[in-house]
């Protein structure tokens, strides 16, 4: 029969890459990589060669293969995507950039932010794009929120309140912190103005199920200008929130990535200050909030982490920094590392680095 | 290097197929096809071949063609799935079965009843499974109401009030009733017990934008027993809404299929009855409805394309009717038609077939 | 002991009113005369006058009497609201017109709209204020929207769909479209601009429930230019909706009244319109429209009964045509009365009067 | 004329009440003791007699006096609800037990735990009813909650998780914490079993809009058994949330108390342990949970206001505890000021008494 299968060579321009790690996350690598059009996916690899060809699936003529080296070893890859248990990030992303390749390593980009930033040092002194796979940073909610806050309509941005709870596996290597948490901070990086991030923390985690980690946390990351920023993070919530409210001198935004059709809405805040004189013959101000009209600016639906490939492609291409660079992933290590020295503490505020 | 890709021939027992059309739904049926353990997809096919070759994307050893014969004439090809446009459903279904093809077609059926008892009747003679994609069969939640209304547990069904509206193309080809209201027609199918399916129409369409055709329609059909079924369909609603309300003697059940996290929920109902006796001295019933207490049961996030597509694969292997065989999208057909004969008329009740 | 009970008189030119009918909506009308600033109330009247008592409540000088006649020769009452079963609304009303009182008749108006008629024939005679209790259309929310639809930001108006379905008392002596479509009517009629009210109808009330009365009922009614208004009523669904959409040719308004943190949401529609040529080379239009931007007003909170009850006494004091007005009423009742006629002619479409 | 007003005595067994305040709960407090029939409000004290005069309401024989002394000297007063600012409910409190006069008083009891506790020991040594106003907890859900704890539907209790928040008055003589917490206090201190309410404290107040204090607030509350309780309370929140997760080891219960239709939902826990064997070749376990099928009963709509004046009248009649007593009272007030006492040590966990 004269049918014919697809072209067996990639275009001009794309981006050669290889995927390691078959695990949870590299099926969306992999199918991000082939619908994106500046990337051609030469390889999967993963220990475990047959985890690695069920992830590329049937009919496809990705290679796969179980030895690492061989991708380093392989001129036509110039870039990695590295999604393995994060104690393995240092070194792969250190021998593929001493390799020559672009890396882009799942989060968290280390187990520490001295790690972390051995990382982002070595691509930068080889010249090579090193990005980290904060994945929300290029969902559109967070797209219109950087520029909702960058074109002023919020104001002055006082707090920041975020819940991001559901049932889910009671992880054995990292605790509900560390899961969860690079979420919320690479977002806050990704939309606070730069030099604005978290200077203290105090946070508190609880492990009412025996676990052995905290399956339950609260943390609170003081601002510069009294300004706070909350998350709740949980493993153990029956209903899924996904709900961050960000509030502005001028404006309140509210979050609700659960809510498909009104993702994002905008709240016009109606105060009331009055100047009293109370009963000791103090003037005060009195402030009465009412909540004014509300705004749900239509979203596309486009793909994040495609977005982020392209990101990824692009940089590698035509040069530029990634919107979730190595470094976010430093900023984010070292929010971490102070949650855990506060609640060592017991919850006490210790400063950020 | 010594990577290797993926194996070049089917397994034991999976089931030769091609896709024929990569429009809008052609993707959908690769992706099913290629993630089932049961199916081994061959070939696409669209008379324009660089669409096929976009739909299979990157990195494939599926073959394209422009040329519905040479799928015909391939004896590794055992079944083909139909997904072009409606006025070619009647030729190319025909074909296929006389080549001893297995077919899988997108709804509607064929353009007619009469139609698509030729199809089923061709496939019933060469004893070939025939097919209709009435995908919302096999989601989970059709799945529950079936059982729930097979246990008898909603006890005698009364009414079923279904909205399924969004802000939608207007299409060229079709209009809202045939576009949408197969849906409806082939869930009630299902759930319904055998010979229960409507049994007069009442329609009445609306075009209230100059579209040429019903954008926006309203459809009664009288079930046996004095029961009714309602269905808004609409192209024109801001608000996307797929909502179902099924009520029974004993028990409502709703099915929100915009709501994730519960989709189907059951209502007990709380019925006091008394007898009074009026002005008139009459004895009369009084009811009063109370909302009982609500169960929403978890139900799985299975795709239903894929199980519909394993339902064909193994219908095709060991035999059985599948759940949305051709005849379902007969009866689909009759009421469809018998739509169209109210609308012009002007809404009068008219019986199906 | 010295202290001192409320005043025992009426304030300068609040209105003498008093209630007949202590039954389901009795109460609510004492309480909101009681809480407006323009009226004072005397009297509650009720053949079972121990009813009339537990209304008025413990502690209240308001007086009490089952004797109609009672109230028409007392002079301080200005005006009546009869809140007593639709078949004594035509005597009720007459008499009272007859004695020189203004009256405020609970919906419907009366049992036909001939008899409407005459009480609004009557009271226009006579000079005085005959005023309908529609509630809705003092409500927020329908000030909201007839000022969307006056200030032309909907732009033409293409359809309404309403949807009034809850859990409730099968009632005697009315069935589920006299029940509740006076809402829809009363409200469509104080939205839409004068004169494009329905032209014709046509209905559909099912009994799924052998209540020997419609329990459910569908109702479309042909607006002037290709319009169309939709109406689902129903008594015996579980869950309560209260959602009206209008769709104009400018911008959806959707009303969803069960949620009070965002009762009105308006859409941008966004829409593309592409001239093409079809396969026969006839040029076509088509469209498709996307969900645009969505913006939600903060309403005020106030009590519907109360704007009412203060127009009701305006219109007393200072001249003027309640927005409520018996002509209204009438016109409800046209439609109501082509409701029937249309039930009965199997769904048939008659025309309205 | 001949109509009657109604009875102007109390019926046998009603207790005679007056209100000690007209602001902003007063008008809640009469219409309750008016409904309620085994209550008979004499009187409503206000300093400003023109405000007592407005909540008492037109046609009213309820007495009215700026002059508190004046209901303590009246024998037919049995019980006086106290509803005045925070600082004076001490003197007002005692003044009313020396008086023999049963006590209601709105939340906060007093000032201080200690001064709470003086009134709870002088009500009891006068054998007097002394109740604390802490509303929610007689609503039909916080029942309901109560009852699935007691029934041991949940397991154990591994969490809660409130929210409570709004945009609101951002008062004067009070902050986020002292205005909004004894709502959940006094729940925790209803649901949970007896001496398992809070053991230890960490709150963290933000003032992000310069109020002078705090508006936004943190607390964690260490129950015994490793539970925890987190209360998030604001007062600039632009959506209103009233949410309350109980996580217990064999459902969790989750109250929306601004969803209407569904306040509680109980969900069944699936959990998958599993025991395996991880690197070091030690043997862990394995969480894995599941979100099961979801319940939510029918609750009545019952006032819960009208509940506490029963349970008030019904005490001070019949002898027994009312649900909220004055002991209620002094343990919300021991856990506020370990709140204060966390805050002004930035955090840090503090022993609650």
């Amino acid at each position: 029969m004269s049918m014919t299968s697809g072209p067996p060579t990639p275009q001009d321009g794309e981006v050669g890459v290889a995927v390691i790690g078959a695990g949870y996350w590299g099926p969306n690598l992999v199918r991000n990589f082939l619908n994106c059009d500046r990337t051609w996916l030469w390889a999967v690899c993963d220990l475990d060669e047959q985890r690695a060809r069920t992830v590329v699936g049937k009919r496809s003529s990705i290679e796969v293969t179980s030895r690492f080296e061989d991708l380093l070893a392989d001129d036509r890859i110039e870039a990695v995507a590295i999604a393995t248990p994060a104690a393995t990030h240092l070194p792969l992303a250190l021998a593929a950039i001493e390799a020559g390749k672009h890396i882009l390593v799942e989060k968290p980009l280390a187990l520490s932010a001295a790690d972390a930033r051995t990382i982002a040092e070595a691509a930068e002194r080889a010249g090579l794009v090193a990005m980290c796979d904060h994945t929300f940073c290029y969902t559109p909610a967070v797209n219109r929120i950087r520029d909702e806050i960058a074109a002023g309509h919020l104001g002055r941005i006082q707090y920041v309140d975020s819940v991001r709870i559901n049932l889910g596996l009671v992880q054995r290597d990292t605790d509900v912190f560390w899961d969860l948490l690079p979420h919320d901070l690479s977002i806050l990086d990704s939309v606070l103005p730069a030099g604005t991030g978290p200077v203290a923390v105090s946070a508190l985690g609880v492990d009412p199920i025996g676990a052995g980690k905290p399956c339950v946390g609260y943390v609170s990351l003081l601002l510069p200008d009294d300004a706070i920023a909350h998350v709740h993070v949980s493993w153990l919530s029956p209903v899924k929130i996904r709900n961050v409210v960000i509030g502005g001198s001028l404006r309140h935004l509210v979050w609700n990535d659960t809510d498909p059709t009104q993702r994002i809405s905008t709240y016009e805040r109606g105060v009331d200050i009055a100047e009293i004189e109370d009963e000791d013959e103090q003037r005060q101000l009195m402030f009465q909030y009412r909540t004014g009209d509300m705004h749900a600016p239509a979203l596309t639906d486009a793909e994040a982490l495609q977005s982020l490939v392209r990101d990824f492609a692009t940089c590698i291409r035509e040069g530029g920094t990634p919107r979730t660079d190595s470094w976010q992933g430093v900023r984010v290590l070292e929010v971490l590392e102070a949650v855990d020295r506060s609640r060592a503490a017991d919850g006490v505020l210790v400063p950020v680095r």
